[in-house]
């Protein structure tokens, strides 16, 4: 029952139908990759995630990893995967060429890890947290940190790790205790981490930790916050590794509901005197570069969400054909799948997997779009896009993988909730997606603030106008109640944002009290967009010579699916959000 | 963290004020408990559930039960605690006087169960199932079993098991294979039973198996099975347990997501010559047997969704109170239940629980007006409602217990991801409830169907009379929101109503794909009824002399919440069910 396949019918309609891919090769010199060459990669990640990573999924929940004198052993097979994952030059597919990077697109990128992510997730974290080293070193470190540690992180030969939470210090950073004491050319460390995703490991010869720590001349609070590179050994002149252990180690290994295969660590720094660590950017600057680790690795929890819904849900498709239950009145017994509220569960997987994956993958592809960009309005329209869709991504998707993976669960029946069926995981490792790198209410937050009332709504605005635009342009008699349907979810999210820049505005309780539904809302919508966008293109290429109809079919289904069954949740949403604060705060605290 | 209270004030509440428990008791002829008593049997039961049950919640997840040459030891610590239960006589509190009970009213039971539920969901299954082995029994056993066998169930000397589910038959006992053969005056029954829950352990001197099986001569299908009771230990004729093992064995325990505290077991019958099972009911009538066992079974597991959130909510709030996040503008820290976000996830939590605890003691409330009843009429008029509430009981109620138990981890941000912090048991515990007695597909299913369109819809007639009367009744201007939004979901639920019987009458796919939104519209229309009349109520309490104005303004907000943000769901879920089955059912076995 460990079968995962990446669904490459949808992700390569994804890329080239919807996301442009053949576009932002262009515009990156990339003509080959144009031309049938994403294809090919994207099929070669899908056999390694298949046939290495998917096998040890289980592996790494049933074994998890170990800590003995603060050496980290992972789950066994984890390293051997991590090699090939190396060896076939994965890590370093959309790296800067600059350090080694192959400098293919992000939305290339995103692809291929959505197989990382879907075969074996708590292994791919491994990678995911590595890419949010690098984004902070590559943006805001000097030349030599450059030099030094961006070849060996590119090309997967070292990981790297987040080092922000303390133990009262989690989403509020500003009460971040670590300190940093300037020493010669570099920092002495102080401290304890917790929550440190794959914080030690025996995979790779060295692990570049990225610490956040304050300065004793800082000023209080989030603006008194530097970051350093703490490397797990310390390096040469020439930049290669010696043998001398820096004062940083991992302490304990946590006891979580799922993701067991991934070792989140408990990190001391400098018990022995200090760990020495290296300035990333300015001193006090560190939120900034902690926001260029976290705003990528967000989009990649997003990812996470998507992937695990898609294999719960190849999980539950599997079962539903093959479990039979029930008998028709001729007396032959059918399998499950044939019961309408079986495929109702099944068609809400399938439609919000893939309005997902439509939505992480154009999201994702924003970045490139700004990399790419010739002028600086173009650059500043899709910045404004990438940062309006971030909380989206990892708010959204990561709370409707919760659904779907309860769904996949509930379609077992009895099965599902033994842990030898396997699914059971899936909905364990998929709880901590709404919480790590920045919980829901965090990215609702973002959203309704940083994105909706900083901008005067703006790039709500905008985004509203392209989806008005885009179905306008849909001319299908058949589509239309798609299209309508769609078109009314434009007109509550505008009045949302309306009442997001009117009352909200005013009123920090009702912004917090409303936020969520108003991010589940924008969710819908995009999910929706995204769909019916796709619903238009299956029926275009349905009269194409040599059209696979089964699958063109299946769009057009899965987007009036979504429009009947997900998107009447957007008026119900709206209402919610209207009732606004007032009653939220009504209660004392004693009276909970 | 494990500290557990029994809500005493809320269940008093909705004993006394909204289900009308004082009228029960005159009727029962139990005065002493319409004056007070009642208050003291909770209180006394909140105790016990406080110190002995609840922190062995924990120990029953980590330890779990053990199976050794076919005998299962639970956890320990279960077993003290089991007699110090039937000590206390708590066991046979709603059971029949003639076989030794105290004939007290169901609805208290239930609120005492509550506390079993809230304090040790996987302990407190056994004394569930052992519920429903007594009610089939005394509902249509013969009185030689009604002698031997419901005494030392109703006292909890004896515990007994639902052997219902095989291999290849669950959801469909249709496909049950376990054979009974006629020997003297018993039968021989053999086969294998799964997911037997209690099936074995070594608290009580003997276990009473309900075990369906199927006569050699019998019809096909489900109206070929027949119930038998199967004894662990053969019993003599004074009805006493002799040394003579039946067999009838536990051969493995399952490994699950949840409630490892109760073992699961596969049991087999015969495997040495043949169990020995004694008919209950008529030969082929196993079905309304089951029927009897499952009903209350049912209400049972609905009762454990409310008690399971309650439980995760007293977690959350405790620690929403206690976590240190966030700082003023003058430099103070706060708690983050000062944050509006954190503030919703706690309302809907708290007023979806308050809900939750109406519906369930109101339908349980049911079964004593039937049983109290002084003409067919009025007995009639229950039974109908009772059988109405139950799969909105069972399937509402589990299913929303799972969004707050989410909400319950989500609160505590990273620290609900880790084990030990025992919030993430609730939302693995609560896993369970929408599968099993029945999914929430068979639920929703049983609603559309048996309960609302075999009677032409008038048992939902009724209540939506009922509620429309109600709400009229309110007269106090200051809760004219909260009313007008529930009148509002009335005319929605007609609509819904309706539908059912135009649409889904013809039309058994469109049934399908539509019941499980119409059995949670339901659910949430019911919620706010019961919240809008116990706000009513509260409002009307403030004024008189003593009221705890705390605890009354507390249940005004939240009915007032609940209306503004829980109960528009019900708008959305009204537009998915319209949209029927033609998209459901569009789409081909291979497109999935």
């Amino acid at each position: 029952m460990s079968d995962y396949r990446y669904p490459y019918q949808d992700g390569v309609f994804v890329l080239n139908q919807l996301v442009g891919l053949e576009q932002i090769c262009q515009q990156a010199g990339l003509d080959d990759f144009a031309d049938g060459l994403a294809e090919a990669v994207l099929d070669e990640a899908a056999k390694l995630g298949s046939e290495q990573l998917a096998p040890l999924n289980v592996t790494g929940d049933r074994l998890g990893a170990s800590i003995e004198n603060n050496n980290v052993s992972e789950t066994p097979g984890f390293s051997d995967a991590y090699q090939q994952f190396c060896d076939g030059g994965w890590p370093s597919l959309a790296g800067n060429p600059e350090f080694g990077g192959q400098g293919l697109p992000n939305v290339l990128a995103v692809a291929v890890n959505e197989v990382w992510q879907s075969a074996n997730l708590a292994w791919a974290l491994c990678p995911l947290l590595t890419q949010g080293a690098i984004e902070a070193i590559e943006t805001h470190g000097n030349d030599q940190l450059k030099k030094h540690y961006l070849p060996k992180l590119i090309s997967g030969e070292w990981t790297g790790t987040m080092n922000l939470t303390e133990p009262d210090a989690g989403t509020d950073l500003a009460a971040l205790k670590s300190k940093a004491v300037p020493e010669d050319d570099y920092y002495r460390i102080t401290g304890q981490k917790i929550f440190i995703t794959w914080g030690d490991h025996q995979m790779t010869d060295n692990i570049v930790h990225l610490v956040l720590a304050r300065l004793a001349d800082a000023p209080a609070g989030v603006k008194g916050i530097s970051l350093f590179v703490v490397p797990k050994y310390l390096l040469d002149e020439n930049g290669n590794p010696t043998e001398q252990r820096n004062d940083a180690y991992a302490v304990s290994l946590e006891h979580k509901l799922g993701i067991h295969g991934s070792p989140t660590c408990v990190m001391s720094f400098g018990d022995n005197g200090g760990a020495i660590g290296y300035l990333v950017g300015k001193a006090n600057q560190g939120l900034a570069c902690m926001f260029t680790m976290m705003n990528d690795a967000r989009q990649g929890v997003g990812l996470q969400g998507l992937a695990i819904s898609e294999r719960s849900y190849q999980h539950a498709v599997t079962y539903a054909k093959e479990r039979i239950q029930g008998t028709l009145r001729d007396g032959s017994r059918i399998s499950i799948i044939k019961h309408p509220d079986v495929r109702r569960m099944l068609l809400q997987m399938k439609s919000s997997i893939q309005a997902m994956r439509a939505l992480v993958y154009v999201a994702r592809a924003e970045s490139d779009y700004v990399n790419n960009a010739v002028d600086d309005e173009t650059k500043l329209k899709h910045q404004k896009r990438n940062d309006l869709l971030t909380p989206i991504v990892k708010g959204w998707v990561t709370e409707l993988a919760q659904e779907l993976t309860y769904l996949a669960v509930q379609i077992h029946g009895g099965m599902g909730f033994i842990e030898e069926t396997g699914v059971a995981q899936y909905y364990r490792d998929a709880r901590i997606l709404t919480i790590y790198e920045g919980t829901t209410g965090i990215q609702a937050l973002d959203l309704i603030g940083r994105k909706t009332l900083v901008d005067g709504g703006d790039a709500v605005t905008d985004l509203l106008s392209e989806i008005s635009s885009d179905l306008k342009e849909i001319d299908h008699p058949e589509l239309q109640s798609i299209v309508s349907a769609t078109q009314a979810a434009v007109e509550q999210a505008s009045i949302a944002k309306q009442w997001v820049l009117e009352v909200a505005a005013k009123d920090a309780s009702a912004a917090g009290s409303a936020s969520v539904s108003y991010m589940m809302l924008m969710g819908y919508l995009c999910g929706a967009w995204l769909l019916t966008k796709s619903a238009a293109i299956a029926q275009e290429n349905l009269s194409k010579e040599g059209a696979d109809s089964d699958f063109l079919n299946a769009k057009i289904i899965s987007a009036r699916f979504f429009t009947e069954q997900m998107l009447p949740r957007v008026s119900s949403l709206l209402v919610a959000m209207q009732s606004g604060g007032e009653t939220v705060m009504a209660m004392s605290e004693e009276q909970f």
